[in-house]
């Protein structure tokens, strides 16, 4: 209806970090060039925009329908038809390798082909994530065998995945989780219900596999006592395996992705990867996993900033404060002549568009990491993204979900009802917060994991490509407020980041209380470098074109009117715990 | 199920901005004292409770039935019965003149009242609160036949009211409405359409009386040219009158408040006060119906405090980082323990309490401003009511939002399922940063009417209110802190004022780029004014009495956590316009 796959800003983040020099360059990746790419891109595009989209707001208003007796789950009408269509196009298969079908194309592009999946329909995009992650788990650790038996009908998307880890009494704390695995023959059988898993059971695919996490007889506890299984709910000779559906809950959002208990009733599964090292495959598919829900608030907001957009184009009231800019043909202007309209639209084009840039250029590195001939080169990159991959996931979502709410304000009364699809937008948007890890694990493991690791090896690493962005500019008269802000902003992170850190060390507890806001700022810093980067990409372009234009002026908004709130998170930090931890319970 | 109406709160507010010392001393009152006052909420709290309450997810899941047919509209069963108990109860005439069949209370029980109306019911709550606006208007400036005619049964709740302004091609900007009333006899009738009416259509009364703005013949073009006129559905010999109900709008939320395009064919109508001086009964009803979109924040934020803190009591993740705080007894502590968790609720609690502080404040001044003896006085308590009544409004509904979200965050994704209120209070809340003004409205009020009133007379005012409290306590060590921080932020503040003042006098397009960061920069300062104020009826209580240690250790976040984002808002405003207004419109 309103939604236009930004395919141009896409190409423009793939050039501006060097798409070709990076990755297309890497041994493997030689078929996909930039034009290719965009064409894949723009085929996907059509596909989702066609068939996905006009399914999106009936998925929202019927919902999945959950049938007790055979414990059978169905999507709503059309789905099922849509996923084939999906999987014909071969798009589940992209990322993969071409040993089990897959096309073997740079995780980069099905990572930005995703928001646009998600743009169009975010339940079923849900189906598509759930595979990949649990492709993304078996690549990693499952053994010859079990790919063999697996992987081809995953990646050609006959099969989906899902991921079962939370159960009833543990969500965040998987330490806690009791779903056991006792030997049968050469694998086990699993016994214990989990919860929140997202298409557990649906009519889309002949079969579904589970990636299960659980203990074996005699585990240690807690974390170190988890292993992974993978539960097919059909075994190879067609027999149902004893792993049914519970219930679908009743969600905010995302309606047509089923959200299921699932009962497994001494169920087969088979081990993947080592004993008692479960948690490894997990964070194995958290990476991708955590990324891609940071798209989710970067597509979402897109396609809501399209129809608040449309909308302000459209809708007359009042007049310009200005009279040069009253329309004299009508009683009223439209509404983006009014500052304040301009004001919200670019609250979420200034961050949005920062967003996506932050979301290429780590996918790059994902690429980066996992095939650069170079080792060295390897590692940095994965240092990069083990940093950045929890601002990703977090302040992507939290910035998503407000910016979907400002593309509402501009619409008024329109965008609170169902005629336009921004309300639904804003729902579907506001799991992301807290599935994939809450927003607030993803803050505690930026603070308490990534950046003690190595000594502060990765914080540097980053640091050092902002310094070299800054030295590289230093001479650009056109970048030098931009420059100037990176550059002020940095150095209070640094600063924060060691008064916080010194102190951490004292008090653990202290890294609970300010890791959400410290996150918060360092996303802000982190957009302002993706801004200086686009722009750096743009500088040379003739003054009046279009995109020269329409970067340096996004830019600036971000730079006046968003970058302010890096400092007052810092103040935020530098606040402490006390407030929080003094305050009595009984208070509350 | 989960909601307790926060009374302790309440009379602790009253007490704070001595209720007794400046209502219910006042003439026509002195039957109102605070414990009359706190019995008579009580009563209501429990119908609100008990009966309201139990229909509110029912309300949200079954919604409106219109019937084309017939136009007529039908609220879930349970509802009619429910506003019959209500107003059976005397709860719809508390505020009105006795003469009419009121009881004569003081405004600001009926406002404080309504925060628990709205927390048991938001939907029914708006059948309710248009009723009173209705009725606000006809008391003010309705001749008295037309009094004696309608008012009693809309005191009695017997008769229900709505408030006709919008029109499908205004909205904000009522300048542009239609809607025309022609004379037929000794009064007119109507023709036009009215879109987003409340309550336009239902089943819960006998009749509906609607407020409508409309066009004489010959009348100025722009808002100098509305009158207002009342039109009931039924006629006094009860003849149907033609206003029908052309259709129900599907909304995020309050789904059993009817949203009804209403169409007046030639519906008999009478004028109310003068013509074309429409927008004057208007704004009367305006005042309260904003404060009023305040305390729906405060309600549903309260409501959904409370589902969090009740989860986070009985949830058990994860290890307190603080040894010393775990619990020996279970292999993971409640997460109440969590600093972060703490972080989330406190950021409800600090601004919550303030803003229902605020809003009782303000509501006391209501009734000053209406029934003081002294004129001065009216004056300067309506001077207060003018400048904050845009604050209550639209900080209060976007924090309101914003606290809600914390609270579903807490919960992780069981406040994301509909097993929880949490998620139905976010939707039924997010309308209330659009209707009765956008909250960019209120900004403009705030910036372009409240303060150049009177050469600035109202913020004078304020001022002197913050410059007395804090000389009041320049002595108490206790509140030396708060004391400190309210200083440096009111100065602040008012150098934004004078600055931003200064500036939009030469350009008025200013006012509308910066107008919403200054209203939250306002707010903000507002908050801490009220904060300091309840902490001085809190400092001579025993060191360890409940409420001196609940009302000094959430002041504390509020001061640590909250107060710095004024700041930010200061260097929002202080970037100006260029950002937004420079923006070329074809690169949105």
């Amino acid at each position: 209806m309103y939604y236009r796959p930004p395919l141009d800003d896409i190409r423009f983040v793939l050039r501006a970090f060097d798409y070709e020099g990076t990755v297309s360059s890497m041994p493997g990746f030689e078929d996909f060039d930039l034009d290719t790419a965009m064409d894949l891109l723009e085929g996907y595009s059509r596909f989702c925009v066609d068939v996905l989209q006009p399914l999106n707001a009936k998925g929202d208003a019927e919902g999945v329908r959950f049938v007790p007796e055979t414990h059978e789950v169905f999507l709503p009408d059309g789905f099922k038809e849509a996923w084939a269509g999906y999987c014909e196009n071969g798009f589940t298969s992209l990322p993969f390798d071409p040993e089990y079908g897959g096309l073997g194309a740079p995780f980069t592009l099905s990572t930005l082909a995703s928001e646009i999946l998600i743009a169009t329909n975010k339940s079923l995009s849900m189906c598509a994530g759930l595979t990949t992650g649990l492709l993304d788990a078996l690549e990693a650790h499952a053994s010859e065998p079990l790919k063999q038996r697996f992987m081809e009908k995953l990646v050609s998307g006959e099969w989906a995945g899902t991921m079962c880890l939370t159960e009833p009494h543990c969500g965040t704390d998987l330490g806690l989780l009791t779903t056991r695995a006792e030997p049968y023959g050469d694998h086990y059988k699993l016994t214990g219900t989990k919860t929140w898993i997202t298409f557990g059971e649906h009519d889309l695919t002949d079969n579904i596999v589970h990636l299960v996490l659980a203990r074996l007889p005699g585990a240690p506890s807690g974390t170190r006592g988890i292993s992974t299984f993978v539960v097919p709910k059909y075994l190879e000779d067609g027999t149902r395996n004893p792993v049914f559906c519970g219930g679908t809950d009743h969600k905010m959002g995302i309606h047509a992705s089923p959200t299921c208990v699932m009962n497994f009733e001494g169920a087969e599964g088979w081990l993947v990867g080592e004993e008692n090292r479960g948690m490894v495959s997990m964070f194995t598919m958290m990476n991708a996993a955590r990324l891609n829900v940071g798209i989710e608030g970067v597509a979402l907001a897109e396609a809501a900033y399209q129809a608040a957009l449309e909308f302000a184009r459209d809708r007359r009231q009042g007049r310009s404060l200005d009279p040069a800019k009253q329309d004299p043909d009508h009683p009223a202007d439209i509404i983006l002549v009014h500052p304040d309209v301009r004001r919200m639209l670019l609250e979420i084009k200034a961050t949005n568009e920062a967003l996506r840039g932050l979301v290429g250029w780590m996918s790059m590195h994902y690429d980066i990491m996992h095939r650069h001939p170079d080792e060295a080169t390897r590692a940095k990159a994965g240092d990069l993204v083990a940093l950045l991959t929890p601002i990703i996931k977090s302040y992507g979502s939290e910035r998503g979900f407000y910016n979907i709410s400002q593309a509402m304000q501009v619409m008024g009364g329109a965008g609170y009802t169902r005629d336009w699809p921004v309300e639904q937008y804003m729902r579907d948007e506001r799991i992301a917060m807290i599935y994939e890890g809450t927003n607030h694990v993803q803050a505690l493991d930026l603070v308490g994991r990534k950046l003690p690791m190595g000594g502060g090896r990765l914080m540097r690493g980053f640091a050092a490509e902002i310094t070299e962005v800054i030295r590289r500019n230093a001479d650009s008269e056109l970048l030098a407020p931009f420059i100037a802000a990176l550059k002020t902003e940095s150095k209070r992170l640094n600063e924060t980041t060691m008064a916080m850190s010194a102190e951490a060390m004292k008090d653990h507890e202290l890294i609970g209380a300010v890791a959400s806001n410290y996150l918060n700022q360092f996303a802000l810093v982190t957009l302002a470098y993706v801004w200086v980067r686009e722009l750096e990409a743009v500088v040379d372009l003739p003054e009046d074109d279009r995109l020269r234009r329409g970067k340096l002026q996004t830019a600036r908004y971000f730079f006046d009117l968003v970058l302010p709130e890096a400092a007052m998170y810092a103040e935020k930090v530098a606040a402490g715990k006390a407030a929080m931890t003094e305050f009595d319970a009984e208070l509350f």
